[in-house]
C-alpha cells in the first residue's frame, strides 16, 4: 500500500470498502444501523454515495447512511468531547424490479483491417443524486468526439471504430457484461479499447492492462509512441482501464484507460454536484483530442 | 513559435501584444478607437482586460476596451455577413496618481546559513475588475503556507526562508524593484527564489532560470532531485520565474516559478470570475505542498 500515491483513485480504493461492506461487518457485530464519512477528498456538506452490498452471511440488513465530511468531522468532535450522542436513522431507499436497458453502440467500419476493433467508450447510466456529468456523461461526449474529430478530418480508419455507451455500469454491469457475451459469440477481436471514466479533467495519459500473455509486447508497442504524447503531458502506464472493457481481456488486445488529473473528480463523483457546469468544456475537449490521437496511432501501426 | 505547445500562457504570450499595443498600432493607422477580442481561452461573455500601453510615438490617445469572446464572435459574424456595423465606445478609465504601497516580508532566519536566503512569494495587489483570488492570493497563500508546514514539522531552516508578498506587480512592478534594489544595496545573496504567480491549480512542477553563468550547473542540481518529485507529477524545466523575483538573477542564484495545470488560468485570469470560490483548495494546497518540498531540499542540500 502506497500512501504517497498522488492519485485519488487509490485513496478511494482503499476506503470505500467501509461504504460497501461497513453494513455487513457491523451488523456482525450487533449495529442497529452503520453511518460512514462519505468518501470523498472534499470538506463539505454534501454527502458522496455509492454502491452498498449485504453480504450473504450478513445476519440482518441493517441500514446504511453516508454522512457528509463536514457533518461526520462534527460527530467525531462530539464524541471526542465525551458528548452523549444520539441519532435517528430514516432511509426511504429501495431496490426496484430489473428494467432493460440498451447499450448505445455507433461504428465506422475498417478500410484494410475491419476485423480489427478499436473501442471507443463511457456508461450511459449515473449514479442518481446527480446528473452524472462527469460520471460519465464526459467519457459517453469524449467518445463520440473520437468519432467526430475523425470525421471532420475526413480520415477513413483502417480499422473498425466503435464508440460504445454501456448501460447498467453503475449498477451491475449488465451492459458491459451481455456486449461482451456477444462480442465473444460473434468471433470478435477487440484490437484495443479505451473507456473513459475518469472524469472530463485535463488529460495525463492512459492506463494499459491486458492478458498477461500479450500485455508486456503491446505496452512496449504502444510505449513506443510516448516521445509523441509525452509535449502533451500525456503517459502511458500500466494499469486498470475500465468497468466495462475490461472484461474483453480474453480476447487479447490491449485495454486502455484514460487518466486525467485526479484532484477535482471526487469533489464531484456520486454527488449532486455532478452536474452539468462543474465539466470545464476546454479540459473535456483536450481529454477527447488525447483519445483521438491514441486511437489514431493504434488505428495507423495497429497492434502485433 | 511552436504552435502545438498545451501550456496556455504560451497562448497568451503570443496573443497579448494586441491588447497591450493595439491602439498605438491602430492609431498610427488612422483608428478612433480599438476593441479587441479578449486574450481568454474561454468562450464566455466575461471579458478578460489587463494592462494597455501607448507608445511614446502614438500619436492620438486613442480609446481601448476588451470584449468578450462571445462578443467578438457575433461581432465577427456580422462583418462577415456583410453587414453596416455601427459600435458606441464609452470608457470611465483613467490613470489615477500613484499610492505609496508596501511589500510584505516575513522571516525565518536561517541556522547555519543565514546569509543563503531562499524567497518564496508571489504579489498582493490584483487587476481590479476581480478579486485577484488565483492572480495572485492563491501564491501569497502558498507562500505563507511553506512558512507554516515548517513550523507545524517543527522544521528550522539552514538557510533563510524568507516570504515576501510583492506590491504592485500589476502596474509596474514598483514592489519587485525596490525589493531587488534594497536586497542589493544590503549586499544579500538570494541563493533560490520561488514565485507562485500562475493560478492555484493542480502544480505540475518548476520553472527554472538563473544568469547564463550559473544556470546550468545549478540546474543540473535541481534536477538531481527529478525522482523524488515525479512521483507526484513534478518536474523541473527551463522557463521564466516570476515577474517579481526574474530581476534577483544577478545575485546569481536559482530563479523558480510554480508551474500548475494551465488549462483553467485563463478562465479567471483578469476577470471578475476570479474570486474565492474558483480556487480549489485541494489543488491549492498541493501546490504549497510542492513549493515546500522543493524548499526543503533547497535548504537541506544547497546550491553551489
Amino acid at each position: 500500500m502506497d500512501h504517497s500515491n498522488p492519485n485519488t483513485f487509490h485513496a478511494y480504493g482503499e476506503a470505500v470498502g467501509q461504504r460497501v461492506f461497513g453494513a455487513s461487518v457491523a451488523a456482525k457485530k450487533g449495529a442497529v444501523g452503520v453511518m460512514v464519512r462519505s468518501m470523498t477528498t472534499l470538506e463539505s456538506d454534501i454527502p458522496h454515495t455509492g454502491v452498498m452490498i449485504y453480504r450473504d452471511e450478513t445476519p440482518t440488513k441493517i441500514p446504511a447512511v453516508a454522512i457528509s465530511t463536514n457533518a461526520a468531522n462534527q460527530l467525531t468532535e462530539m464524541l471526542n468531547g465525551g458528548e452523549r450522542v444520539q441519532v435517528y436513522m430514516r432511509t426511504t431507499s429501495k431496490n426496484l424490479a430489473p428494467k432493460t436497458g440498451y447499450n448505445i453502440i455507433g461504428e465506422k467500419r475498417g478500410a484494410t483491417h475491419p476485423d480489427e476493433i478499436i473501442l471507443v467508450g463511457g456508461h450511459l447510466d449515473s449514479w442518481d443524486i446527480g446528473e452524472g456529468a462527469h460520471d460519465d456523461g464526459a467519457g459517453c461526449v469524449q467518445s463520440l468526439e473520437v468519432l467526430n474529430i475523425f470525421n471532420k478530418l475526413g480520415y477513413t480508419p483502417n480499422r473498425t471504430l466503435r464508440v460504445v455507451w454501456f448501460a447498467n455500469e453503475e449498477n451491475g454491469m449488465a451492459g458491459a457484461i451481455t456486449y461482451k457475451e456477444k462480442s465473444d459469440r460473434a468471433g470478435e477481436y477487440h484490437m484495443a479499447a479505451i473507456e473513459s471514466d475518469r472524469g472530463g479533467f485535463t488529460p495525463r495519459g492512459f492506463t494499459c492492462e491486458a492478458d498477461e500473455s500479450v500485455f508486456v509486447e503491446k505496452f512496449r508497442q504502444v510505449s513506443s509512441w510516448s516521445g509523441l504524447f509525452q509535449h502533451y503531458g500525456l503517459n502511458f502506464q500500466r494499469g486498470g482501464s475500465g468497468a466495462d472493457i475490461y472484461r474483453l481481456a480474453s480476447q487479447k488486445g490491449l485495454l486502455c484507460g484514460l487518466l486525467p488529473d485526479t484532484q477535482r473528480y471526487f469533489d464531484y463523483h456520486h454527488a449532486e454536484t455532478d452536474t452539468f457546469e462543474a465539466v470545464n468544456k476546454r479540459e473535456l475537449l483536450l481529454g477527447a483530442a488525447a483519445m483521438t490521437a491514441f486511437v489514431y496511432m493504434l488505428d495507423k501501426y495497429g497492434l502485433d
